[in-house]
């Protein structure tokens, strides 16, 4: 069976309810922005192509049917939407940029009729999930030269067909080699809290029929000392435009460790993950999440007493000094990164 | 209420099994050495001090009230007892070190009779047990140079009063600091797959008034980097002859962050703990657990799909070049390990 992430479906935007994994695969059928917003915010969907193309459908699902006096009223509804819309989270940049090409749809097309621009809209949303499809291969293609037959691959939470519309990012890359007939042995860190890496992860690479390894977070460093991995490859939720990363909590660390274990750590993501507008990493927003979600795990027995303190940042960043090269969707980039960063955000 | 992690109580240990923490209170007694055995084993009793005293107890147990025709026949139940104690888990060394001495009680006392025999050996447990609570005492207080007031000091696993028989290791090291008046800060590392920081560290800090904030594993480095940590202090399972450090998985992880942050990380460890015979770390055993404890962690519902390759070392090793200082029961010893290693086990 072909897995749809998300999709356009009978005026409906179609999700994989990814907090059902692994134990069911369940679609949910959103019919309102106000859904799409709670998709996004409780992780539904989440990785940062797939909540981009999830926004623009929630900005089409905002507009809906009813008829607007005139533009400035619907332009106000937009703008309405764009900043309900971008609320849902605030690291990945995808979300932004999807909701800036819905705006500027809008502006493009302000001397045509409303119900026209509605249309361009959705030709919008649709445009992105299509583009996306095409990013994550393009990805996958460029990131071969750097994966070889019998490698052995770190991975962190999920960056594969589930944080995309398809296909995926730094998991992209492992589907393409294996496509190529390279052999390739994953080992996917579970990701704490939330456990996409165990849940997510483990469930795309075993239905792939990919050797895939779960271990727990803490075990990474000792694989690298073991001389069990080859080169990690990450997923990323914002790239500044010196490079530096944010990606899922916990990325930092693994970017820390691979460099003492002079191992070669690869960022995949494609143009709509740069945000030209920061300079640098300190500038990116990191998402505190609710204490809930560490204290009862994915579960709902509590781990912790009550009344301890618990901090939850759900990223963080890499500097770019820890990154080997970034795999985008127009090739590979390495340092220095900074011009080659304004290139591709010009292309 | 005081709480004895470990006690003799008219003819039966009674233990306080960790696995219903934070949740409930519950007391084991165990009256047979295979319930001890598997009390260690299924981690009801945790902590390689806390471990090493209830095999001594197991010891005792095992070898019961029953008559002995002569001295050989009681010889070989202690050996076996001491063969079957010694394999419920195999990394920390205090457990063997534990059952050496119930040994030693036997050959020194041959010549007496079997029931003299046995006596001894019930006060040598109990001995052990008294001399950890002192040893807690005696780490605590000479570690105390080494943690300043306002410290905000990473922790990982359970290192306190359930580790040992009272007080602790590297959480005595912080009890001792909150008696002098020191206001310390504690982050403590839920420690996967099987959480004994978040339930077993968290609940102990809590009830002592310490502030004690839980953090995933995977946001130490986080941590470190945004400068909100002085310093880290951990337990040991077992230390090599040139102060190679084995403890709970992912603490080498730390001791690779620490060192990137230039923050000084400090092992906590009673003379127990070394292991003469032991020339370096590649040389201790490192125990591998059920696949279960990760895939269910510490809840019922699986996290990771069936058929999924798990991997779950218990313990990983800290090369001595990371470690910036042993405390042990006689003192601080910093690098050059060897000879002050040396020197210590044979005090």
């Amino acid at each position: 069976m072909k897995l749809e992430t998300i999709a356009w479906e009978k005026g409906s935007v179609v999700l994989i309810d990814q907090t059902k994994l692994p134990g069911q695969l369940v679609y949910l059928r959103c019919t309102t922005a106000g859904q799409v917003w709670n998709a996004i915010r409780t992780l539904k969907v989440r990785g940062a192509p797939a909540i981009g193309a999830a926004a623009a459908f929630g900005m089409v699902l905002g507009i809906g049917k009813k008829k607007y006096s005139n533009f400035q009223t619907f332009k106000r509804r937009v703008n309405a939407l764009y900043s309900y819309m971008s609320s849902s989270r605030p690291t990945a940049v995808n979300l932004v940029w999807a909701l800036d090409r819905m705006k500027k749809i809008v502006s493009d097309n302000r001397s045509t009729s409303i119900t026209r621009i509605k249309d361009c809209l959705l030709k919008e949303a649709q445009a992105i999930v299509e583009e996306d499809k095409i990013s994550c291969r393009k990805m996958a293609d460029h990131a071969q030269p750097l994966i070889k037959d019998n490698d052995r691959i770190l991975t962190y939470c999920n960056t594969g067909i589930l944080a995309t519309v398809d296909y995926g990012t730094a998991l992209g890359a492992v589907y393409r080699a294996q496509e190529l007939g390279k052999t390739v042995k994953v080992y996917a860190c579970e990701t704490r809290p939330l456990l996409q890496g165990a849940r997510l992860t483990c469930w795309e690479l075993h239905r792939k029929n990919i050797d895939v390894t779960l271990i727990c977070d803490n075990m990474a460093g000792y694989l690298m000392q073991q001389k069990k991995l080859d080169k990690i490859f990450i997923g990323a939720d914002r790239i500044a435009a010196n490079a530096d990363t944010a990606n899922k909590i916990g990325s930092y660390s693994l970017a820390v460790l691979a460099r003492f274990h002079k191992l070669p750590f690869y960022v995949v993501a494609p143009h709509s993950t740069f945000d030209r507008k920061l300079k640098n990493g300190k500038q990116i927003p990191i998402e505190q999440r609710n204490a809930r979600e560490v204290r009862a795990g994915w579960f709902r027995k509590p781990m912790v007493v009550q009344g301890v303190r618990i901090y939850n940042p759900a990223f963080d960043v890499i500097p770019h000094g820890l990154i080997t090269g970034i795999v985008t969707d127009s090739g590979i980039l390495r340092a220095p990164y900074t011009k080659k960063i304004k290139r591709l955000i010009r292309s």
